[in-house]
């Protein structure tokens, strides 16, 4: 989805970013026409093997083989092989594995929540956030979405979504909403609630979703049940926010709600180990 | 270091590509003057205050006071009070705080490391290495050395460091000392080695640094032995590299290396959570 | 909502675009400080006062004055009063001229259609398309947002929108919109549709949002009232395209439709005259 | 003329100012090899089309056909065919038609005022100003030209022109022109004169352009004759400006200038109407 | 002329160029306010100094005091004092330099030339020509400007300019001056002719200037006076150039020509030695 | 050493500053396939062959043939000859010679001092200085490493050099490379020394390079003789600085210092002659 114009653009800085103008290793080493494998050296989700073709691609190597994005890899397997002068292949090997190995490293830890939390809630949907690395976003996002999450909000702008900070300015969730919808009929709106009057107030509203934040898994089932009592939740998403990690995604899917949204997927997935070598 | 326009072209990039063209959340929200507090919700090292406090101006916000970079803080600390229009505010808030999630986080492992270290080891540093996120290294670098660590590389132009996969092109620890000598003599000159005689070699032809990979510590504490003896080791520095993390790292600083490179320190650490609240 | 660091990188480009390395007639007139008047010189609705007033702190000019973005001015009214180094002001002209021109220009048209329809149809809205000119899309959808227009789409990101060539692709308006609802719950779906067989299947699938493209306002209020009938249309925005102009925005506001959207307002308006005098 | 390393840096942009990071919609359509239709759905004459080939080329769709820029098309003609993926064509469609719509409406109302002055005085030059919309100058000048036009200044480097504002400045006629032919002999220099004497003071000076500035076309001829008269116009170039548009285009031809400056060509032309077909 | 905005813009550009991502001497020196001199090492025009105060200002060093551009200093003088931080200083000292350095060796070459030439021929131009540094043009023709110099063409869109190359393919000095004036009316046309009957061909369609390419001084005087003869050479200016340097440029001035373009001075100019001392 | 991503980047620049938005001279020139050779027109080593080639590609313009980098060329040897459209030949023309006659320039005077120096001593290195042309330091350090020099520092952050103003604000030698060691073990640390004092004092601190600033042959060699007698240059490089050029270079290199540093073969290189001529 994300045009590779787009993509070209980041990754030259990124090229940069790790050669400034020059790798003075390669520099004094005898060019050749070589071939290299990279190696996944744990198990895991693979994720950024479309993006290290373009990489690759321009550094002017060839990419002759490689697993497909999502694909679960073994300890040691080869994802992919490539072919060039060892001189481009070397200086795109760490911007290739830092890739790689950051977009491996969440897709692996988003598929476990996934898998967690479909075991007992089959419709629900992941979703991360935008607690993600400055400059790296889009790619945490394509690895969150390769893991089989929802990719959420890219930009402040892809939603309105009022939080505490707004209320607080706004003072009322019911005014908060009515001037949301003043603005554009174009994006959904989407609400931080912290109480059943809260939720209430919002579902009266008609809002788009309503983000349980930060409440216990109990908390919500009985905010949710209210509502539907109260026939107010027909076309409203409900959200789960806050603290949701692989130990507690279970009882939060089980609330019912239709999506949990976790910081975790991309703020604490540390980067599967991957190594390029020549052969 | 850094010199402020460099950290300001990239926190204009880090904030077009939260905001885009626009938050439509603040976009409906009255304008008013508002304070705010960053708050860091555990304890730990803070980096990236004097980042957030480039990247405030950048958006008209003042800061009025904050804690000073490598403050170790406990739960619930406030690090930062920050004054401006509310609008302003809660659009730089998740750049912000990605920057001080992700350095904090940094600089908390890294001190954890570099003290578990000393307390063997008191001369020994604790080197970061290129396993960054990209487009993010220059702030996960600098938030290593708030952490106590060495920089190491920032570039691979910043010295020259024979792999093994570059000792594969050209055959020999010699023949790849000597052609690394001829090209300049103004950078340092580091080779990465598997066996004694590697290093022996490495020695015998002065390398400014001599990286032990995926060595065992007393494998590592042999080689050194076995290289004083030969009386070769005089100003060359030793490095232990490979899969250290905190829970080996006093092994590996035992063996007397002067310097511990990790990839840990970044590739592992998680965000620290931080938030902003209006006050 | 556009943050000014955005505002100004794409001022810059405007200056460099009309300036190149200089003005070769600003450069031998003698520099004295100088004051001068910004005047429009026919009736209209005026946008771009906000984003000239950038402008012209780039260029290191003072706004003395000004009208509020959204007046409506009469014939030769002064909109802004500047003071600065006369080759500054010079320099900063005709950029500032060309974007005020432009955006009062849609402004106006956009003014006239809003006016025109809601005397009909009190709550409806005009929204803009993606009709825009190159380069200069944020400033000509501002402008619309001033004259009392809806932003519709910036980006193709914003919202999913299906047309009619997105359909022949796949093949019916059910399978879309499956399709559309398996991407992300976080944006909204619209659908082009050209029949009140579409309309109907869209309105089962529980679209947001259903654009009739290039139907006759009789055909558009048969489809509506079909809709309702079958008890569809609760949640569901109806939106009418397609040729819409000044001329026929009235009896398109009559069908009751929620939105209009007007390519017409930014591809057909034309430059509002306004001129700049040292005074 | 203009590079095509320039063109392709603006169509990246524009590429981008439409699609951000991706076309949300063409996301989950499966993608194929297609084929499509560019139409013009009004009679016109067409610019844009070797700009258009450059924008598919970046988005690697190839152009199989198309008419050349400057042919005169009938209504629902046909004027490029294109083939790539599906997803490729639909993400380049709008920026494409924006291109063409924005440029075949200058070229064709351009062409109209052309044939029109041409008529009367068939050396006549009609010249674009830089009355352009802010980052889309050099494509509408383009336009003009193909639509027979002379480009006149792209920047206010090209050469000198003094205007009001700058006689304001300096005083006088001449001392303007002395100082402006002390810079530099490289480029010309035109000035606006509102007056017989400023006339005649301007072409004692040797000018290079005299431009009349709202005159009437009486006042115009007055003006030629007495200098002609004087034996002062002979190596000077008249030019009439100053709210001049198809109404009265011929009127000012008639007066014997030999350039007519027309804002109306590109700030009062609207897009032509051009559709993208799949087929 | 050159606007701040363009001129900041290559000045950012020039200290990343130097800085990258920071100086690590700077980084470990304790910061304080220090005051710093900058002296030319020997006499000579000083050229670059609005530049360099811009340079400074984007350092946050502030500059106390200056001569002026073009000021003729002595051995040892200081041009500039300035303040700030100490690292701030020690980080712009090299880029400053190397500015004034340069321009100020073009000023003091360009100043000599014209000095030269004047004294034979008081009104005659000295002026540059393209044959600059790549990406530090414009300050070497600003330098060549405030020595004294015309800067000639910035572009190659600053003027037509038909030189032998272009006359090889055209055919006829003739016909390229037909086709030249066919393209626009707004830029003079200057030819490159090497005999006499190219340049009456010229002077016949009464273009603009004649330049005069790798002829003798004896020869040039000929042609203009065979030219006058003919009655010809009323409006046309004539420029003289190649091989044109100190030690010939009064034989070429004493040929009447008006114009002597001269590679010499920006080609051959070594940089003045400059200095800078913390005080 | 370069990759080619970083160097086509500034050669696009290169070619916006010399075409900007065209060439008024190319555009009205009849296109057709032309072959053009490049000429050097004075006897010297050629440098910047690599660079011109990505040039010429950009341009699509094939490059047929053409010697290597670092050549000896006789007077009016073809270097280089070209094939493609002569518009695009002709807009590169400029941007190719100046590359080419600059870093040929430098190439010729840096052999030059090279070649003398190292027939009174042999391991001698010559090495260029950060006295470069801003914008265009990468190409002259290239164009001097092609004429055998070293390349010493690109960036400040290649190596910590401790200059006299440093030493200023730090107070003693001693204490400079005691802070300098506690930075970065990744770096080399060269010191400015300008007395015997300070060279002792650095040499037992165990600095890589001393430089002596300014300092007479026999004084350095004064110097050295007392650092051996000490027994403490070991592991250190000496390195001679400041007014060095072809006249003194012997002399410098007799006194058996490892590296002569030249400010000369970059500030005080002029451009080599070279043309380019259509066949």
């Amino acid at each position: 989805m994300i045009p590779r114009i787009v993509i070209e653009k980041r990754l030259k800085e990124f090229l940069e970013e790790d050669l400034s103008i020059g790798d003075v290793t390669s520099a004094f080493i005898p060019e050749r026409k070589s071939k290299a494998n990279i190696v996944v050296k744990e198990p895991g989700t693979v994720a950024g093997i479309e993006v290290v073709k373009i990489l690759f691609d321009l550094m002017d190597v060839s990419v002759a083989d490689s697993v497909t994005d999502g694909s679960m890899v073994k300890k040691n397997q080869v994802v992919m092989n490539v072919e060039g002068s060892s001189g481009n292949i070397l200086m795109a090997e760490r911007t290739a594995l830092n890739i790689l190995g950051r977009m491996s490293g969440i897709a692996t830890v988003t598929k476990g929540m996934v898998e967690k939390a479909r075991r007992v809630n089959p419709s629900i949907r992941i979703a991360a956030t935008r607690k993600t690395t400055p400059g790296f976003r889009i790619f945490e996002k394509m690895a969150a979405v390769i893991g089989g999450a929802d990719s959420h909000r890219f930009f402040t702008g892809d939603a309105v979504l009022i939080k505490n900070n707004h209320l607080l300015l706004i003072g009322s969730v019911k005014k908060a909403l009515q001037l949301a919808k003043s603005t554009s009929f174009i994006r959904k709106i989407e609400i931080e609630v912290r109480s059943l009057n809260e939720a209430i107030e919002a579902a009266e509203e008609c809002v788009d979703v309503i983000m349980f934040d930060n409440m216990s898994p109990d908390m919500i089932r009985a905010v949710m049940d209210r509502i539907e009592e109260l026939g107010l939740g027909k076309n409203i998403l409900f959200e789960a926010s806050g603290g949701i990690k692989p130990e507690n995604v279970e009882e939060y899917a089980r609330t019912g709600v239709d999506i949990i949204s976790s910081g975790y997927i991309t703020h604490s997935a540390r980067m599967l180990n991957v190594s390029l070598y020549l052969v």
